[in-house]
């Protein structure tokens, strides 16, 4: 067994690489030029500085790292030329048992896979909860990984190799992950729970608001906030799952938190979920250990956010801010059954009064705090587990249509076209240049197409839609400002008209800077490095926002932070340390 | 009755205005400066001098010349305020004679117009026959005409303008177009043949190769050719209406001439046609004279241009060059009819000896000229009846589709995306100022989507497709290379992968010089400045460019040039220019 003790003690780069001899394959430079950054705070510290060396080294040593690794097809099934661990982890994964399909079919893609890359495919076998991939699971990774550009891919496989390091690492130093392995169990187990199940009857996972999957994750939560020790639990009058583990001073204000539960439709396992599990989780020791904060806990599992089954979405924490709409009970789903009808079938009282009865005092309240796995690529690429949010960001939205003439492509002389689509595609651009000029603020033209076009027809229309988000309100009314002002000057200086209507505008929510300073010393006590960045979807906090005091903590998701997708992903490690952080907030609150 | 020579003689810019009073509405300054161009070599050098004055005067002047016109709709109605001119003009569209319902439409449009544009709107009711234009057409066009920008709509209420002049010229002088009116009614009756009728029975102009109304076409084109003096006419192996108009000298080469009668879908009277009635018209004035040229004259009307019922195009025209390809005799229609079947209900012989038979000996040939309308807006704009054309483009066609990755619109920071929309976007604006670098080229993104797009999602892919023309082989290959080269490039910067597939390759066909030469000097003859402008439209002319030399003629067309169109629209004036010039030319060939 190896400490960080031992590491950090090693004199010489030769004996820091020695004692992580077999983390990474034969590449000793890598723990090497990391032995500068020594002392190490933490395994976590020492994972991220290792990443970090192959990150910032030149791309010829990083594709010698990923040439030094073994392919995966070939050579793993025939037993040749592997090192020891990674025969087991191959075998842990079930790789030696292919089926002669399975062997055809990863021969093929192996073979695809070179012509293409010129490097070997690496996947981490044992996955995200360290205990190994199905078959089908690595074959369909290889398969969808083929399509990655040459960049892309090469980045993913070093993600890979650092994966492997890391389970590598946490076997060397005998450490098991097991509170993020309990949040990724508990992430499985809730989405077996589904409205939509493919043919074979697996979850295709999908749970919209007061379905019958939707009361079943209910009493999945209630039964989780029971084994965990949480003195009250109940059902609110919207759905919301609520629990409290009582503080020592039953006058001290409460911490608030919680995540959704519901799901948008074939979603990933972790949206919402993580940030009702990582609090339950950190309750679960303050109850094993017999200890009460000074504050009470309230957590809440929200019963809708996505907006999935109604028009409306935040149903859940709208309930707690006072701000459900009464109008909403009368919204209907695609099949006509109203919301009204849909919570008495699910014993909810269905009332107004009800509701409102729901509405959260903010004077008996600490604050709002909100886990969520990030929902995009940034922590990914830094190779960092967890990211401070600095605000969630104000959005508009807005669909359009240029209209200009349509005329013959042939005939048309260049200067006297009036192209819609050549103004959208300005436009597009503009939207790039104005929203790159500023960090963290994002502008998409999401939707774009030229009406019934024809390879021989100057475009005399093109629709498109505008997706502009910044982290203040300032920002983004200055980059739709900035957007809109542009499609004027391209429309008059083309002779085009065009019509644009505004669909959507929410407000920036930035974070409370005492709260968002919680989540920072919390995340450096575990030795990792502190990255802040802003929410570019909307939460539960935005809501909670407008009551009290809020601030989030991302996690990193893997597949390039892919989200609204089964692919999402969040390690046993990453989550480990959610946990980690989370219970360190809660100890900062005295 | 007023003469050119008393213009020309006109001594002070006022009596040459005095001379020309209510030609412009109020406006004598037009005929002023024009003064300092006499003298006039014709009515149409007149004309284009007038007109060019409005056209590069400034905009306020302009606007004080339509705003010296009285509305059509109310003022007219209620007798208003009108010159004489107008309302006998008004009065023979038969305005003064609306319904309650039409005048209700009128009053409205009227509001709308007036509050759009600020000045009232014009149009000359006597329309591009001089005869008057229906209360339908009327309204339609007001209604149309309100969709346009102010700049584009001031534009065409001056053309409107100096139509209303010009018609009041021609009373002025005691001219009537006669053999434009006959190329104009000839275009009427061809019209009425259709393979498609609206609801109210009246054709939808469509004529594809060798349906009923083709060979009802046939029919009449023999007629006419008869009608006209033609010594020899008769339906050839593939439905080409061949007239021969023999020369005083019979082993001469003979002329060659003509263009299609088929039509695309929904399609204008003139595109083709008016390449048929042009000479057609010149032989009847040659045979009423008793006139024979030294060379025969060869008018044939193609069968077969637009490749609306087969996937073969130019079917008339490859019969003549020997390039017929037998496979097409297997294509079968949308209904599963084949050729050959659709042949013999023709009762052609529909075999392949027979087609081959029609191969002309390119030595027995002086050349081939085509008149046709231009299909664009050059000529209308630069307020030019005649164009000389100095080739027909070259062309490349492709569709692609750009592949990045979709991602989440608010959580993928700017720096990390890759959006496909983009690279189309840019590649669309590389298109745009590659082609206006060179003059005469054309480029065109006319089919541009993203899949499946939504306004929160940054789009992983977009397809597109790419219309390349110019001049030359040569510079429509140099501008497709410039073009997929910029796409290369714009790929790699963002990180995506593309497909792209050349659907058409098409060579250009210059125009022989000498021809050219041949229909400038005719055009020169008319008193009418020469433009020289490629053609962006395929024409027969480029297939007979492959056994010998051709040129062509272009006519002005009204309505901004809009082609394959039921506006697709000539005047009488116009079609008689194009007479004239044909004429001019015939004369030119000894």
């Amino acid at each position: 067994m190896l400490s960080l003790e031992q590491l950090n003690a090693a004199a010489t780069a030769g004996d820091f690489a020695a004692l992580l001899d077999g983390v990474y394959e034969h590449s000793p430079w890598i723990a090497e030029a990391a032995w500068r950054q020594r002392p190490f705070a933490s395994l976590a510290a020492l994972k991220h500085a290792l990443a970090t060396v192959v990150r910032e080294a030149p791309i010829e040593q990083q594709l010698g790292l990923i040439r030094a690794h073994p392919e995966l097809a070939g050579k793993a099934m025939v037993g040749q030329g592997l090192t020891a661990e990674s025969t087991g982890e191959q075998s842990r994964a079930g790789l030696t048992d292919c089926s002669p399909e399975e062997f055809d079919t990863l021969q093929r893609l192996n073979a695809a896979y070179n012509g293409k890359f010129g490097f070997p495919f690496i996947l981490a076998v044992r996955g995200p909860r360290s205990t190994g991939l199905t078959r089908r699971e690595i074959i369909e990774t290889f398969a969808r990984r083929l399509d990655n550009t040459p960049a892309v891919e090469r980045a993913e496989c070093l993600r890979q190799i650092h994966r492997i390091a890391e389970i590598r690492l946490n076997d060397k130093f005998g450490v098991v992950p097991l509170q993020g392995r309990q949040a990724w169990d508990c992430a499985e187990l809730l989405a077996r729970h589904s409205d939509v199940q493919d043919a074979a009857g697996d979850p295709v996972l999908t749970v919209t608001y007061l379905t019958e999957a939707h009361q079943a994750c209910q009493a999945q939560l209630l039964r989780w906030m029971q084994d965990c020790g949480f003195d009250e639990m109940r059902v609110d009058a919207v759905g919301n799952v609520v629990g409290i583990y009582h503080g020592s001073d039953a006058n001290a204000p409460r911490l608030l938190t919680g995540s959704h539960y519901d799901t948008v439709r074939n979603a990933g396992a972790y949206d919402g979920r993580l940030g009702i599990f990582v609090p339950l989780i950190a309750v679960r020791e303050l109850h094993r250990a017999g200890r009460r904060l000074k504050h009470g806990i309230e957590v809440v599992g929200f019963a809708e956010e996505e907006g999935q089954r109604y028009a409306a979405t935040f149903l859940g924490s709208s309930a707690l801010t006072g701000s459900f709409n009464s109008a909403w009970l009368d919204q209907v789903d695609a099949d006509g059954i109203g919301m009204r009808e849909a919570m008495r079938a699910a014993k909810l009282p269905a009332t107004m009064e009800a509701i409102e009865a729901e509405k959260r005092d903010p004077a008996r309240y600490l604050g709002f705090v909100e886990v969520h796995i990030e929902q995009g690529p940034v922590l990914n690429e830094l190779d960092l587990p967890l990211g401070i949010v600095t605000s969630i960001n104000g959005s508009r939205r807005f669909v359009g249509e240029v209209i200009g003439t349509a005329s013959h492509a042939g005939t048309t002389p260049m200067d006297r076209r009036h192209d819609a689509a050549l103004a959208v595609a300005e436009l597009a651009l503009v939207v790039e240049r104005a929203a790159r000029r500023e960090p963290d603020r994002v502008g998409t033209v999401g939707m774009l197409t030229v009406p019934n076009g024809s390879i021989n027809v100057v475009p005399g229309r093109c629709q498109f839609s505008l997706d502009l988000r910044a982290p203040t309100d300032a920002a983004r009314d200055a980059l739709a400002d900035e957007v809109t002002g542009a499609l004027q000057r391209i429309a008059d200086a083309r002779g085009l008209r065009y019509r644009l209507t505004e669909t959507m505008r929410a407000s920036a929510a930035p974070s409370a800077p005492a709260w968002q300073v919680r989540w920072e010393a919390a995340v450096q006590s575990l030795g990792l490095p502190l990255h802040r960045l802003p929410s570019g979807a909307g939460h539960d906090a935005m809501k909670l926002h407008d009551v009290m005091p809020q601030a989030m903590l991302f996690v990193r998701g893997g597949n390039s932070g892919i989200s609204h997708n089964p692919l999402e992903s969040v390690t046993d490690d990453d989550a480990q340390l959610a946990v980690d952080a989370f219970r360190q907030l809660l100890e900062g609150l005295e």
